[in-house]
């Protein structure tokens, strides 16, 4: 397997940040996540703050931003980190799409503002999962719930829709979809899917150790043999074991380094304030502590 | 006198930042430093890594931040701040135009690249001085020295010829103005300054308390009555007596708060890597620290 010099998780201004510093310094890089970079950017109504670029539209700083790339050469893998693995001297970085190794990790995968729903921590891999690409295989003739937080997992409803017996579909967010509850809407959700227009609450035990009930706010319960939680960000202690966390984010030192030797973060994933010329200068600094630990490997 | 409740120091890429930030949210502010922003900036060839902004040039990403300021009707405050002292629940600014007061201090003041003479330090305030427009009177019709790290301080040396009896400028830039050693240059130096091509290299006692020799590389000494050292930055500690300083920068903690209460700091100031988007992020954070610690003043 290839083994880049370093991972970049996360397309929004601390990950483009960091992956146009880094080719600067010559490394080779790997850049994963949305090509449409951050969708919480591309929403943005208007960005007063980021100097230089004054009152911009999300939308056109997301192509200021893809410009800058392209002017480099920088791609994106469309990808989504499932799992960081620190192996010693590399990292070994599970995605729905393939494995990938890097010396070194930059996490800039944002924060997720959701929370937990109760019972998740608790069963994920015992009939929890964040990963559709990775545990469908699981669900095979079987029926499975996801829970999507952003309209990007319309896309997972529909894949494990082409796997599973039936899929039930709980957006967390503002849809019309849920105009068409009970009627499938094959070419947007899966011809298995069933859109429900209810919010869970719970996730409970179910017959078996797998088996699981989402309870919602509207009183119902449905029963199903696996639960996809599928947030943009993931908890990052969940994407990364053994990373030190403080309130709900990596804690990092002033150049960015985690508690993991080799794995920086920036943006939002480190903590407030949630700016994007924070998260860019943050990235610029996690790039120039990656390149600083390459080389001090190199010379070791 | 007019309190502020944010005195931002600096104009180069965090004090532009701080500033746009802070007015965003309402605060009373006070911009102070070069109209031209900052000279490293205006002067880079060109600058890669700032997302967004490919490929520009120093001076056009100079005009793209005076526009943004300019767009939000933020102006700058020629000045030179020489001293910033915590008076409490205040700080008191010593600039050469003039004292302000603000509830809250944001250092983006850069750094200096130069290191200190031997001698500097221990003559601060003994024949040495930072401060021409502050420290003049001090030598009117006596002999002064001016040692000065960029163009900027001719005006200065100008300034002192108009006060001292004889002026000897060393200018440690490179400058067409040692062709013409010797010779006054009235309309650049002023009438009674002499420009002298060698390099100051310690700063030593001369007859009296206050008498300093200056000797330079070339083997040379020359007397005089007072010293003036003159950057575009001063070290953090002696503009902010008592602040917590390792390594030659000011000590940060994630906040950008620094060991005094109330005085946050942004940009190279704070350490490397000296990277402009880098300080901008710094910016954005420090103005909005500073934003959070007046609330909680007013709340008190």
């Amino acid at each position: 397997m290839a083994r880049y010099d370093i991972a970049i998780l996360g397309t929004g201004p601390a990950g483009v940040s960091a992956a146009i510093t880094a080719t600067i310094r010559n490394k080779k890089i790997i850049l994963i996540g949305s090509a449409d970079l951050s969708a919480k950017m591309v929403k943005a109504h208007e960005i007063q703050n980021y100097p230089g670029l004054p009152h911009i539209k999300g939308e056109d700083m997301a192509a200021a931003f893809k410009a800058h790339l392209d002017s480099m050469g920088i791609g994106i893998t469309e990808d989504r980190i499932n799992a960081v693995y620190a192996m010693g001297d590399y990292f070994m970085l599970q995605g729905g799409a393939g494995m990938y190794e890097a010396s070194t990790v930059i996490l800039a995968s944002g924060v997720s503002t959701s929370r937990m729903l109760p019972g998740e921590d608790e069963y994920l891999g015992r009939g929890v999962s964040y990963c559709a690409t990775c545990d469908a295989p699981l669900y095979r003739g079987k029926k499975a719930i996801v829970i999507g937080y952003t309209e990007e997992e319309e896309a997972e409803a529909r894949f494990l829709s082409e796997v599973c017996e039936e899929v039930l579909y709980f957006p967390m967010y503002k849809t019309d979809a849920s105009e068409n509850a009970g009627m499938p809407d094959a070419e947007r959700f899966g011809a298995r899917t069933r859109v429900i227009p209810e919010k869970p609450v719970a996730i409970e035990p179910g017959e078996t150790m797998m088996n699981k009930v989402v309870r919602t706010a509207e009183g119902n319960t449905y029963k199903t043999d696996g639960v996809f939680v599928l947030r943009q960000s993931v908890a990052p202690d969940k994407l990364v074991p053994g990373i030190k966390v403080e309130n709900n984010h990596v804690a990092v030192d002033r150049q960015m380094a985690t508690s993991l030797p080799g794995c920086f973060a920036a943006g939002d994933v480190t903590g407030t304030p949630y700016q994007y010329i924070k998260s860019a200068g943050e990235g610029n600094v996690a790039a120039l502590s990656a390149v600083a630990y390459l080389d001090k490997m190199k010379r070791a």
